[in-house]
Formats: structure tokens, C-alpha cells, sequence
């Protein structure tokens, strides 16, 4: 991408995309949520992503086809065979040929509040963008229904992008981690800012076995909230706000850094 | 894992994974540098993993199947289907039963160094043994190489281990990433902790057509680094240090949250 120039901003080129695919309902609802906002290209993965994180495909080559999922918003659509880093990496060099001005992933049916930044999809597909220098937001309902509610997401989603499109000179590596939670309009509070829970899930495998009697493992878990502070965004969804987490990607610890350089002599 | 309980201090129990896959000469180099500092069990994916960042595997059942290719460094071994994320959460719950004194992953055939934490298998394992609340460290070795000349990595691998090992009581959520220039021993000038570059790849999808006329894509890229600070990663080992940065799972941007807390009002 090194050829690559900026979008011109007269009308902003929106990027969407997401983990649960081309055709989830989701993705549906974060189009119609920016609709008249600039001009939306959909580049997403073909097939369920969750759990991805920030997987990127080398060992095998990709596909990209142009798909009618949005034809009646007027919106170009490509289905990509790859991860969602792999769409944003595709559709930045291979269908926009520039860096769009924004990346918006989702939205994402199930929470990617805490950890799960971390394994989701759909935050690495916005963390790739905020890597490349484009600011980017990734959208999480917290419900995993097919048939989800997703008026109240649209709602904020669009106050969002709207907030991050207006607000100029803005950081070209911001990128925010939004979960809405579950429920009708009325019930949410507003919007809070917040900082990434301390909160896991506890494995458990369940161990079958096969017809042949060969031994396997599903994942399963109890998600735990070890952090008891009134600035997260468990706490912000638990109590009806939606929740916006600046995340970054730089991972260096700095405190244990400082740490490790007095105490650490080889 | 909520009814594991902390192994013995006593003999300290070793996990050893990565993501080039179980009969990679890079783990088996790890095997052998940490010999004789405690019991080591290797969980490790059953082929190359590399680039899948913190994926893990839902949608799918995981198999785990002992093998013996540590036979004679007397060291249990098992292979999983699944991504290194899941060799350590299958590891600590259904082959150690418990959570091990340390995790280490790799010795990764090439660099991990500045962005590449990110996308890295290795460094993931790593992260998510942080996560559980196992210190950790990931080694990458900047040779891509199959034949990779391992004697250097193991060296400081095995400094770096007794140091964590002996930094009692040290930070249950420690993670190091650690990397080791390509070259001889004699060449390397010795340990410096650092932070991570900002450095990254610049994409150029390589298009092709297959037999039927259809385009595919192949996933290249330059590596170019941003970052002009003599205090990272890449500086280090440009300079023949070996590379530790302190890594975190909190990706909250502090800074960035203090900025739009202070000047976003909805």
C-alpha cells in the first residue's frame, strides 16, 4: 500500500466489515446505520470468522467475489475467502485502491467487551485498519441471537461514526472497541468511555468420544469478572451504558518494563 | 481450570508450545535448553499455525494425541488439531490438569519482533498463558530458516527462564517477547529490554489467475519500520541485542481514553 494516496474527504469512503460473515444480519444493520454518511464498500469474510482473532492467511492464496448481498442500498459488496484482517489487508490494496477514512467492523452478534478484544474478529479487522493509519470502530451486541434486536446499536453506531468523522484533525491510529448492550432503545443510559475489564473466561473442555472411540474436546467456558472498578466496560454494559474502549496496539508493558530494567542485570 | 490448583514450586513444571507445529526443530531446540530446570511437557499444534494470531478454535471439536518425538529427552508430548491458543488452554486443562510454573513458546523460525506480535501464533500461546496467570515467554529466532543454527537462541532462552524462574514472587501475568538475532553466538552483545516498534508491513497482494481464468491472491509485503527510537525491539536487534519486551493483554488506550473523556460529550 505503499503506492496509495488518502481518500479525498468530500465524501468519506466507509469500509465495513466483520467476522460473522457477508451475509449476517449484523453487517446488514451497521450498512443501514451509516447510510447517507459517505460512500460504504463491503469487504468481508464469506463464511463465520468468530473466534479468528488477528489470524492473517499466508500458507494458501485468497479469493475475492463481488457479491448482491446490499444491492438495494446501492452498495458494493466483495466476499473474501480469508480472515477479517485479511479483508481489510484485500480491500485497502485490491477493491478501494486507497485507505478508506474510516473502517467500521460488525456488528457483531455476541459481546467482545473485556478478553474478548482479543479473540474476536471482529476487533482485529478494526485493529488492522488503526495498524494501517485509518481510524476504525468495531461494534459488538450483546446478543448472539440470529434474530437480535439491532435497533439500539444502529442508533449509537451511527452517533459514533458520525462523532469520529466530525471530529478533525483525529488520531489515525483510533480505533474503539463499542458494545451495545442487549435490549430495546429506551432501556440505555447513553454512552460511557471505558477501559478493557479484567474479566476471562474459566475453560472447561468437554471431552466426548467419537463412534471409534477416540477421545475429543469442545471449548466451553464460564466467563468471570475478576475486576471490581466502576470505569470498565463490564460495568458500563451491566449497567445499561454503551461502551467505548480506546484500544491500541502496542502491547509493551511499560510499567513492568520500567521494573524489569532496574531489577533485571545480566 | 476454576478447580486446578498451583503446582508444586518444588520442581517447577515446565509448558512448552508453539506455532510452527510440534516436530518443528525450533521447539525441540527449546526442549533442549531447558533441560534439567524442571519437568517439561510439550502441547504443541499438531502442523504450522503461523500467523493465526489469538485465534481459537469454536466451531470445531479439537483432537490431542501423545507423540513421541521427545522420546529421548524423556519429556511427554502431546500433538493438537488446534491453534496455539489452544494448545495451552487444552494443555493446563486436560493434559497437566493444573496451572504449570511457566509457559514458553517457540522457538519461532523468524521474527516476531515490533507488529508482528500481533499476528504471531507464537506470542499469542504466550499472551494467553499470561492471561490464565502464567508467566510466560515467547522466542522467535530472526532465521526463517528449517536449518536455523539455534545454538544462540538456546543460550539466552535458557538465561531468560532461570531469571523468571528465580524472580520469585514474580508477576503471574508476566510475558516476554522475546527475539534473538540471526548469526553465531559470539556475535550477539547481549540482552537489552525494549519496547515494541512501531514497524510494519507495507501489502502488496501478488494477483494471479488460476487454469479457469479466475484471479487469486498471495499475501506479500515489505517490512518497513516507522520507529526511529534506539529503545525498541527492532533497534536492539539491529544492533545485535537480544530483544525482551514486557507484553500486556490490556490493549486500553489510556492516553487516548483521558483525550476523548475530556472532549467528547454526548
Amino acid at each position: 500500500m505503499a503506492k496509495v494516496k488518502k481518500t479525498s474527504k468530500k465524501q468519506p469512503v466507509i469500509l465495513i466489515t466483520n467476522d460473522d460473515g457477508v451475509t449476517a444480519p449484523g453487517i446488514r444493520a451497521l450498512v443501514e446505520a451509516v447510510k447517507g454518511l459517505g460512500k460504504v464498500i463491503v469487504v468481508a469474510p464469506d463464511k463465520p470468522q468468530s473466534g479468528m482473532g488477528h489470524a492473517i492467511t499466508i500458507g494458501n492464496p485468497l479469493r475475492l467475489q463481488k457479491v448482491n448481498v446490499f444491492e438495494n442500498e446501492n452498495v458494493e459488496a466483495w466476499a473474501c475467502s480469508g480472515t477479517p484482517v485479511d479483508c481489510v489487508k484485500l480491500a485497502v490494496d485490491k477493491v478501494i485502491h486507497s485507505k478508506p477514512d474510516i473502517c467500521l467492523s460488525g456488528i457483531n452478534h455476541g459481546a467482545n467487551h473485556s478478553i474478548n478484544v482479543i479473540y474476536s474478529g471482529t476487533m482485529s479487522a478494526a485493529l488492522e485498519a488503526a495498524i494501517e493509519g485509518i481510524p476504525s470502530i468495531g461494534f459488538s451486541l450483546l446478543d448472539l441471537s440470529i434474530e437480535a434486536d439491532f435497533n439500539a446499536a444502529k442508533k449509537y453506531a451511527r452517533i459514533l461514526v458520525e462523532h469520529v468523522l466530525d471530529s478533525e484533525p483525529h488520531d489515525k491510529h483510533l480505533c474503539l472497541n463499542v458494545n451495545i448492550p442487549k435490549g430495546e432503545e429506551k432501556m440505555i443510559k447513553g454512552i460511557k468511555i471505558a477501559r478493557q475489564a479484567y474479566a476471562k473466561y474459566e475453560e472447561e473442555f468437554d471431552e466426548r468420544k467419537d463412534p471409534h472411540g477416540k477421545r475429543y474436546y469442545w471449548l466451553t467456558g464460564e466467563f468471570i469478572n475478576f475486576d471490581k472498578g466502576k470505569d470498565t466496560d463490564v460495568w458500563a454494559l451491566e449497567n445499561n451504558f454503551v461502551s467505548v474502549v480506546p484500544v491500541q496496539f502496542d502491547l509493551t508493558n511499560n510499567e513492568l518494563k520500567k521494573k524489569l530494567e532496574k531489577s533485571w542485570k545480566f
